[in-house]
């Protein structure tokens, strides 16, 4: 965690993005640092998990991190806990919390929220084109899952 | 969404993935097309949402996509969703439904269901040091806010 919060400060000394940093560790190594990017690559999605991941796995070279763990400076947003998620990450070590978060300015509650409800501004359109690669894809024999 | 899909069938005829495609369109003109490339770049994190989001991103060099909005062959998986409201696209076009997606073993019902409950697997550690960060971030007068 010293080195998810040496990240941290690094990235916003550097104004890369906000105070955040992430350090994946597989086996007692560490295979990752990241912090946020979000400013420095006009990348709303660089959060310091996400960049992290994106490390980790290309360094590994595969998708699956399941035996990897995340230690993060702060709770991770909805949309990186669901990125560890996908990555199969089994555990994750966190700082600071959300509400900790929300008091310098970075609120997700809405997000969380949005996961709960319908969300007015979706509409779904042409789905019977868009089965189509579906159908395609259920006829490929031989094929990578994930 | 005719492109979206375009795009789907794509990326699965190439491998980079499965069978999901997105396109980012800016007052009628198209910013960004991307498919999902998890298998191709060995990135749990690259579904065509995402990938789409950092192309126009970089494209129009900011991370804040407020005038698009986002094409997508299926229902946003709860990551996807979440970087579309960090990116703070309006609208959103969906084709398939997450249950279309299930049926052809996509599911990411259990992501949803993450988002609801507190997590097992999470644990908050080093809170005090975590904070340091924050703190400075505080201090900092002039920055960028995201």
């Amino acid at each position: 965690m010293e080195l998810a919060e040496k990240e941290a400060i690094l990235g916003m000394r550097r104004k890369h993005g906000g105070p955040f940093g992430a350090v994946i560790v597989r086996k007692g190594k560490v295979i990752a640092k990241a912090h946020n990017e979000v400013i420095k690559r006009n990348d709303p999605t660089a959060h310091a998990e996400i960049t992290a991941i994106r490390k980790a796995s290309k360094k590994l070279k595969k998708f699956y991190l399941s035996d990897c763990e995340i230690y993060t400076t702060c709770e991770p947003c909805p949309m990186c806990l669901c990125a560890i998620k996908w990555a199969r990450i089994k555990r994750i070590f966190y700082g600071c919390s959300k509400d900790d978060a929300r008091k310098i300015g970075f609120d997700d509650k809405k997000f969380y929220d949005s996961m709960r409800h319908r969300q007015k501004n979706m509409k779904s359109i042409d789905r019977e084109h868009c089965l189509i690669p579906f159908e395609i894809w259920q006829d490929i024999k031989k094929k990578t899952r994930y």
